[in-house]
């Protein structure tokens, strides 16, 4: 088999056989197909496409290019819940503490922060003290011992989705359906928990701008996870807005914490608590109203906060800081953003505000650069709000006293006119 | 600029600037654009094609890529012809030597043969001392004194080509319109004749394998070319059946120099005179008609012959051999390969050929193999000929006693049928 005919077929239309995507996916984790087929390969699949067939293939082979995460002696259900991806996403701060405290085993795996989004690790580690690096030992442990833990990405699990995200993110071949499905869904299989719900971001801010592909996207996933014997389900919410209203670290945890608590904002609580039902009602405790009574339960006992706490506690962190956001550090300086004009937020651009966040500190530019964890944004207006000239609209947090390009960023993310429609958050389920 | 812009506004269709096509062929020479960049934009214009102006940017970027060659030394106009390849296609060593004896410069730089096509430099070594390598200096010193000299393709002319192609070829990009007109016509610029005749090859041997893309190829490299201030046209040729009855390096030399001596093949014959007769008009040395009779006088007077000779003579090579075949080492084995059954050879697979040539030891599997200078095919019936069962259809020549594999891949390239229809050779002149 030569990856000469693999390319050649593809970009001839032809579907590729189940032997020809194993032999693409190892030659390219084995680093025995060089970068410019993999990348003519890729191009092609963007112009061609794949097939229902030929996507569970890639998806399954991407899933087993490397050691499957073993969690064979924890007990119970295991379930996952995976966006894919929006500004100022802090739900699985809010979600896995509470189904964790149901009794849900979750082993969550997460990214660090790269370009205009934010990462869960990132995150976490604006707790003082608090440690994501565990071998697959410990993580089991503590799993298994306190019900809910969160390590880095590990190098071992699916590596063919590492290697064809950084020449898809280099090539202009990430906008491609069957990639996007195969690199959630090989990367979510490898972790191999028995349930998994998927947050489908559609709109200005998201992977999918338009709902139709939203949809697709959805049903292909959720098809590729039956077929692998899974629990799972999607939701597919809005994404033409940042999610609450804080961007940057440490805000987005304040913001979480606040949430675990009753008092966050009306759209991270709504979706946190729709994704927690999901996960409850896939891993079958109970019909849905039952499920939706367990998560409002599980936040107005406190027992929600008591397992974020643990779970910080047990990997180094400051359990007094979820009890007490004000012992977080502030950002040295900050700039509050006024409305120049009266009128109604008709629309943000979410990416817009995401990288005013990465020039304020709290992102990076490239994959290693420090993180300032007290920079970011918190809003004050969102998209259907109403503004009078000289109302406040934001405040940027930094340590650095630079805030023009990122205030100037941040107004031309904003359109303020007559009039303004606000979106439905949950457009539909898809299971 | 970035690289990823490029490649994505090729993605979506969009035509490329003459700024973002410097900055592509500039950056692919001097290695500063990774690998996997370069052929993901490659098939990027594989499917979404590039315009004239695109493709007129491309040609020059390529031609500008390396130095000119500089002949600035050397009195008269100068013209070549390029053929766009074909199996046993050897009008160059009888076209280039007419021409020279009528006063044209020749200053030709050849290939090397590479799988199933031959290479003209290869086909001269064949002759007892003959040299291809020559510094600049020498080479227009030659060209200037014996009014034709061969050289191989140099290394600092036209680069990019070089990185381009290596590339196309290795991830199925190389059937591209834009891609192939502005690889020939940037390298064929980068040699600066005054009059350039291209021989654009149609059928199952050829890179173009229907009429209606070899139209399009030859009207592309005209357009280019008269834009470059070139006297310039093309023949579209039939390349369903190999060009001549020798395929193979010694047995090419000495079925040109039977042609030059006007005793070769009716084909080989004719369409060498057509490429004669359109260089000659070109350059201006008469009507239509009087160059036809020049070229005929060349090959009838043995000043072509002569011309050759003078050629081999300047670069090393032993004189008499052209003047005497029969010193051209023989093949230490022969196979005479019988028809199994009677009719009309109906078709033939050129390509076929060229690899039956290619096993027998005539050719290269990858760069840098040694070749057989006297190994070969010299066909006995051809398309449109009726032979009887038992009748001798070719000979095949090698060094090596093994015959089996090069008969079988000669035997499935020909049918033989209840009827044959011949095509014109010359299918149509493009100027």
């Amino acid at each position: 088999m030569r990856m000469y005919d693999i390319i050649k077929r593809k970009r001839d239309g032809a579907a590729l056989t189940t032997e020809e995507i194993n032999f693409f996916v190892d030659g390219a984790t084995n680093k025995e197909i060089p970068s410019y087929q993999i990348s003519a390969l890729l191009m092609a699949i963007y112009f061609n496409g794949m097939n229902e067939r030929e996507t569970l293939d890639l998806t399954f082979a991407i899933r087993d290019s490397g050691s499957k995460l073993d969690l064979g002696g924890v007990k119970g259900i295991r379930a996952d819940k995976h966006s894919t991806g929006g500004v100022g996403d802090k739900t699985s701060l809010v979600v896995m503490p509470i189904v964790a405290s149901l009794g849900i085993k979750v082993a969550k795996m997460s990214g660090r922060a790269l370009g205009h989004t934010g990462g869960t690790v990132d995150k976490l580690e604006s707790i003082d003290g608090f440690n994501v690096e565990m071998d697959a030992k410990s993580f089991a442990e503590a799993v298994d011992k306190v019900g809910f833990a969160i390590v880095g990405q590990s190098a071992t699990l699916a590596p063919a989705d590492k290697i064809l995200y950084a020449l898809r993110d280099l090539t202009a071949t990430v906008d491609s359906l069957p990639l996007i499905v195969s690199s959630i869904m090989g990367k979510k299989l490898a972790a191999d928990d028995d349930c998994i719900v998927l947050d489908v971001k559609t709109g200005s801010g998201a992977f999918m701008k338009t709902l139709d592909d939203s949809r697709k996207l959805a049903r292909m996933c959720v098809d590729i996870g039956k077929k692998a014997g899974k629990k799972i389900s999607a939701l597919i919410t809005d994404m033409d807005t940042p999610l609450g209203n804080a961007i940057g670290n440490s805000l987005e945890v304040i913001e979480a914490i606040r949430t675990l608590k009753g008092n966050g904002p009306k759209d991270l609580t709504e979706l946190s608590l729709a994704l927690s039902d999901e996960i409850l009602y896939l891993c079958g405790k109970g019909t849905r109203e039952e499920c939706r009574i367990m998560s409002k339960n599980a936040i107005m006992s406190g027992r929600a906060l008591d397992a974020f706490a643990n779970m910080v506690q047990n990997q180094g962190g400051n359990r007094d800081m979820i009890y007490n956001v004000d012992l977080f550090p502030r950002a040295k300086f900050s700039r509050s953003v006024k409305a120049k004009e009266s009128g109604y937020i008709t629309s943000v651009d979410a990416e817009g505000y995401g990288t005013a966040s990465l020039l304020l500190g709290a992102g990076r530019r490239y994959d290693g650069e420090r993180i300032d964890h007290s920079a970011g944004i918190v809003l004050k207006a969102k998209t259907g709000d109403h503004v009078n000239a000289g109302d406040e609209i934001a405040v940027l947090y930094s340590d650095r006293d630079k805030f023009d390009e990122a205030e100037e960023k941040l107004r031309l993310s904003t359109i303020i006119g007559e009039r303004a429609q606000k979106y439905p958050l949950i457009i539909e389920r898809v299971e």
